[in-house]
């Protein structure tokens, strides 16, 4: 069975003491082991990043950009090869998978400014022939820690950012899809990245507690669910790292009288339901205001949903797969199951999808739930699975609060024609990232992706300006000469030691 | 017996249930009492705080900047009075005392351009029709917890710029020296802030933990000594807010062959024994490279040191005053003894200095040490104390190297006349703050300040744009409307719900 | 009778060979005269400035900025004085004279924050140890000429950012109405500013000619009718100056079928006829998009129009005052005429006012005027006083098609509810400054003045951050030091010539 | 003969009514002719770029961004071809060539970042409720006009950042190396770009005057000599466009006592002879301070010209090629004469080079002058050949003046080890462009280019962040949305026109 390794100081390293099977999760079958890193394989990563660390601080950063602008190029050429390692391990269709991927090189070309970005602030004569300039340097070896949902995306939020800054990086992708970040690594190295400079490792808590506590580790950078979130973040921070870790979300909707309900239902369709809900973007939660607009909601999105197709990634008319696992398949039954149980209404029910040739998938049917309160454990926490659930309400001073009182506080959203209602919604929902009429409101690459309360641990937002700042740190350069040698006087003697 | 109590919701409460004395160190008596607030009263603090911070933060921020420019104007009339304060309580002499309000009124100048610093970024069509901008939206209530050795400079490091941002603030000052901060607070109410949003307690470590605990508190600027540092900084975290927590220092000179002699010597001596060391920025190593320098060197601040005068803050001939507290002199002595004891040399000894009329004072005398070496426990740790040390090697890198070392990386200096040694130094020292024949590089209010290594805990800087990021938090819109209804044909129709 | 003199090199100055009367406008009568400056006067005040340049360029901008904090408490003290002798000469109420200067204060507040405004950009290894970084630096003297119709507010647009960059300055002000803005200028040098770097030339073409031909002098800064604005920027680059000349307006107001229309009304009444219509961004067309808005629109504006009181600038109770002269008075009152005669309809009528005690001031009341076409002389010109007129339109886009049409683009506005429309505006209207729901959409001071097409004249926006990058010239700098001296090596022998 | 024709609307045109014969100044013969356009034809060009830029305009900025990732890609996999064609029709060697191709794709890099660059400024509630912001919008259809010395590089100065800004263009190349242009526009079209967003007229004053007057052409860049710019600065400012014109220079570099003479020589050599002195920032005068660093520079420079090599593009030993005419050849040699009938002494002579084999070619080989005084006249203009000629003056203040009374300010240098020298210098010199021991101190692509004085007329540099803003003009929205509607109350009912 083939084994999926690491990759230290540019070599493949086949580490593999341990090993976890890889599924595709829409036929339940597992033909790939990876390799789970030991502490020393963990180990040696680090030491490779550190070893070439100086130099690439010292490479001027056109040059570090000049790589990104051709890892570009490689990514676009062997786009159909990244989706095809992403719809094997992850299930995704295909054109998700490609869209996932372009967001992922929307980062690269962000990377490919970073002569601008790390551009410092000069001031003269900050006192009488005094001058001062902040220079914002790299930190030396950084760690990224990603999670299964994004194999391609996610990663790229990070090294290549990182990379462009002057660090070093030592990459954690997910033991359950870890081929096509492999494979992606693998195209910088291609695109001219000297050795040692990304280094991959797979691997479970293990590997994670060496980039936690080994102290030539500088930052960690961490996406996943909160209880992990919490628990990197804390750790990094108590072994003396910076530290930015992206958790858990529940997107609301609000969907107010004057809404192009036509407009919000397609848009709706895609953020519930694309990638199984397998996004921390994912719109989980429609808050219709009045049951007027309620029901026509529920009415049309009934309809709509007719329309999906759930299947394998290989059919790019399927417009999503399977989750990612049996036990996940199990926990998203069991937060309909639950739902139904506390009172709500399963108005269109995935939990039994007929999916012919892959009776053995990990597959979720689009679901839609109406009647759900803020009580039920289904409201409470993030399903991660193909599931809308409708709440009703009366203001929208109302579906506000609902939004801005839940523990997390990732995306939301408000469809309505009304500037007045955009512009107070926007001013004041307790959200990072908000859309109007925009379901799913993710960042574009030059501005940054972050979460509030606790969907993200950190000051600084993930990718963009943030992330360069995250990536580096400031110093600050005070400078005076004293007073004219050369210039005055003295120029045509020899200066003396004083 | 006077009291120093709390400033909570504009209203002076003094909640003496314990308290605590305050001395004049350079009587050593005390005259004073500072109120130690019990949990209830900074829970009190809080919540004024947070009951002020919703009208505060929708405050346009050109009004919030308005009340800055009338406090920079109070400030300033009433400087002669905040030293005194400062001088009774703290020590400095009036002229140290007014430099350091000088620079907490920068801070406050800096504030007053928060119109043009909360800016955020918007960007036309990022896709489609679609549009998208980042705020920089404030924090909530914030909290600072500031150290005895610049009561009036480092809280206006922090609340002014939190609160221009459109925080509401809780400050917790050092309880040896409250009276000045106190004062400071007052004159930003009479300069028209609104009541609740800044709020002093004093107290003690009962007061610190409600700060660092209480869930409204979202965020926790620190500066003091690295342990507590430490502590403040993963407690703060592990309670879900943001923290800047800035620690100790040891901060080198390197003193180079070709260095302007005279005028190393003369920065040197201020920088080394102004505030009577008592400064993070204190510059209490000299690195020489070569003996012919070094000789030179201890020669000269032998001579110059002779020039020095200690003494009570009210005499403004004085130099610098005594330190803290009885213990910390007695600290500071037992430095200067382990390191002639260790071997080294005391040039100029300040053991045992005669002031005066201030027999009891806490004084410590400048003291020059020379041979010192890195494995002396005086080189290792921060002394605080009017104490310069001068250690030798035999090159620049080595120099370097030794900075590199130290556990601390708060701000260095090159003495030099040559640009590629200047150039080479700022570019890889491992030090936040560098100064080019400058000791004391302390940034100035529109830069940051902050050092690198376990001088700092946190990924931002205190004040200037650092201090902006650190007070906000961003959010990122992205807006798309729907198509044309008001704008296309329908525009004598009353809009109908689809 | 009083003379309104010169401010040279800090002192006042009366070449009076040639005066010219001050009138006030709402009695007609003359009580004061201007000196009209020769070339030679004119010289002498450029000499002053340019012998104030270097030492005022050299000094620290945060030095710089403190006269301008000095500047802003004096003018807020003083608020009363100048708003009567605008009141006196230009005619305006006190609480317009008011809000004028607060405008012009608020630009003095942008200065404050120099230090931060005049960052350059700083890039560390351009190349292998090259660095690069790019400075503003001022331009020298530069020159500012300011028309009548906001004496304190234009010049505060100009000298106050001019010199904060460290430029020094020669103000030729509008020799109307002269008094306000000399007093302002003495204001500053009360408040610190050395001798020479702000001087104020009174005068006509003569003094203006010799401002744009100059040598010394290397920026001109204009404000007034565009036939002026269109000869200064031209004779002014021809002379080897940079320049910016805003000159005249025609700003339409679209009001929308789903506006809110009494918030219109209300909002237009100001717009329209505050200063009596005198400001280059007065709102003089509305343009209705069908005839039940344009119905609506007439009905409540003529209603409202009803309680508009024009009067004397010392009555506070008065909306509006008088026009500058006499000539201009009988200006509007013929294209009110004009629009009669060409058919359109005159629905509230100022050409008569009856302002009792004032009968020989220069007033126009406030004129409604409907139906208004393109084809019109009063709708092609620009009228600069109490006169709005209406056009009618079916769609939208015809109302937008007008506005592009038309040879101006200072400022205009959109009455609606829909945010759909309002970006579709905001974003293809040809117009520099855009309101949405608001009328008078002047750019608040952080932000930058300027119109477009005809409307002005050069690269660069007036105040703001346009106006730093016009009151300054980048200068690039790229620095390699020579391989290492004084740090490898040869630190303890002497340097030698090679 | 081949005939060098328009790129109009994405196709070749050969309007070839008048043409003008393309040299190979190597050879000096003529193997091409190049179309020069009629005014017909510039109005054809005009109109295809007017009817592009609708569309162009609301592309979105990354995928215009992603053209110019294209175009990068296409630029450097067709170097060589490109390399050729400068080199037959300019002459420079194929290295030189590879350097300016180089220097023109770092434009189109910056340009990549257009997203970052065209971030707008964003202010929240600047009043109560309303919100302001900043956009920089593309002007319409630009036009460009570039020198024959860098024909692949100076056009690429432009039309990237401006058509990544969303402006369509018109660029008029030299007529004397008009095939490199012209095969990189085709590059452009080949990465994608629409039809009519860049197109190419070849042409003479006839092209020029019709771009100057044309009133849908909104903004010309221009680099040639300064005769024309001014012409074409005042001739543009005329018409109502603004402009940008970047004309001659005079660099000088200071030679300081305490240089590293073998680096200075090393540095000279290229900054002096490369491409045979045809560049605005070829250094082409030595300032040396003091009599033996003079000395030692004549004669370090006299032994180091032996290996200089002349000759044609096709070798690439060869160190610079042929100057671009006959008649210019005549006037560089003239200016030589000149210098020596002045009294200068002509240390090297490159007047009457032997190139075997290319007898007929423009060739003039690299010379070196001493002795020369800033009253010859080879002194004051620029001579734009390899020619090194030699000042010698007592001090450095005398060096500066030199330079700070010369009519260009293009670019300068100084020669020193010494930080004060250095800082003293870069402030206080008259000059746009400084080098730090960098005698050719180009900005990168990331800086912005200019010069003062008469080297450039306009505001805003070339290229870089100052190109940006030239190719964008400033749109300030102000916004503040009418009281609830449907968000309060109203939101079950239908809105109704109040």
């Amino acid at each position: 069975m083939n084994i999926v390794g690491h990759l230290i100081n540019g070599q493949i390293n086949t580490d593999a003491a341990r090993t976890q099977e890889v599924f595709n999760p829409a036929t339940g079958l597992a033909s790939k082991q990876v390799a789970l890193a030991s502490k020393q394989t963990v180990e040696e990563a680090i030491a490779a990043a550190e070893a070439a660390y100086p130099q690439w601080r010292n490479t001027p950063a056109i040059k570090r950009a000049r790589i990104m602008f051709r890892f570009k190029e490689l990514l676009e050429q062997n786009a159909d090869r990244i989706c095809e390692l992403i719809g094997e391990e992850h299930g995704k269709i295909s054109h998700d998978a490609a869209g996932e991927l372009q967001r992922g090189i929307e980062n690269v070309e962000y990377a490919c400014g970073i002569p601008e970005l790390l551009k410092g602030e000069y001031s003269k004569n900050v006192g009488p022939n005094i001058d001062s300039w902040s220079e914002f340097q790299p930190l030396g070896v950084v760690a990224g820690i990603t999670p299964f949902n994004f194999p391609a995306m996610v990663p790229m939020w990070m090294f290549p950012l990182a990379i462009a800054c002057g660090n070093t990086f030592v990459l954690k992708p997910s033991e359950r899809d870890p081929s096509s970040t492999l494979f992606i690594a693998q195209l910088l190295h291609e695109a001219g990245l000297p050795e040692g400079v990304l280094n991959v490792v797979n691997g479970d808590k293990e590997a994670v507690d060496v980039l936690l506590t080994d102290e030539r580790i500088k930052a960690v950078s961490f996406v996943g669910s909160t209880p992990i979130a919490e628990y990197i973040y804390t750790t990094a921070n108590a072994n003396g790292k910076r530290c930015q870790a992206l958790g858990g979300a529940k997107n609301h909707a609000i969907v107010m009288p004057d809404a192009d309900m036509d407009n919000a239902v397609n848009q709706l369709l895609g953020a519930a339901f694309g990638s199984s809900g397998e996004r921390c973007m994912a719109l989980s939660v429609a808050v219709a205001v009045g049951d007027a607009a309620a029901d026509a909601l529920v009415a049309k999105m009934r309809d709509a949903m007719q329309t999906l197709k759930v299947g394998a990634y290989s059919d790019s008319s399927n417009d999503f797969g399977p989750v990612i696992t049996r036990q996940h398949q199990q926990k998203v039954v069991g937060y309909i199951d639950s739902a139904e149980a506390d009172g709500a209404s399963v108005v269109v029910d995935g939990r039994a999808p007929q999916v012919s040739g892959y009776e053995e998938g990990f597959f979720v049917g689009a679901t839609l739930i109406d009647g759900v309160t803020p009580a039920m454990q289904s409201y409470q926490e993030e399903i991660f699975g193909p599931v809308l659930q409708v709440v009703r309400v009366e203001s929208m001073d109302e579906a506000m609060q609902l939004i801005n009182d839940h523990e997390y506080g990732n995306g939301t959203c408000i469809f309505t024609r009304d500037g007045e209602a955009a512009r107070y919604f926007s001013d004041h929902i307790q959200v990072g990232m908000v859309g109007i009429n925009i379901p799913l409101p993710v960042p574009v690459a030059y501005h940054s992706f972050g979460g509030w309360k606790r969907s993200l641990f950190g000051d600084l937002h993930a990718y963009g300006p943030d992330g360069v700042r995250f990536y580096t740190k400031r110093k600050t350069i005070t400078q005076r000469w004293p007073s004219a040698g050369v210039r005055e006087g003295a120029e045509f003697s020899m200066p003396t030691m004083k």
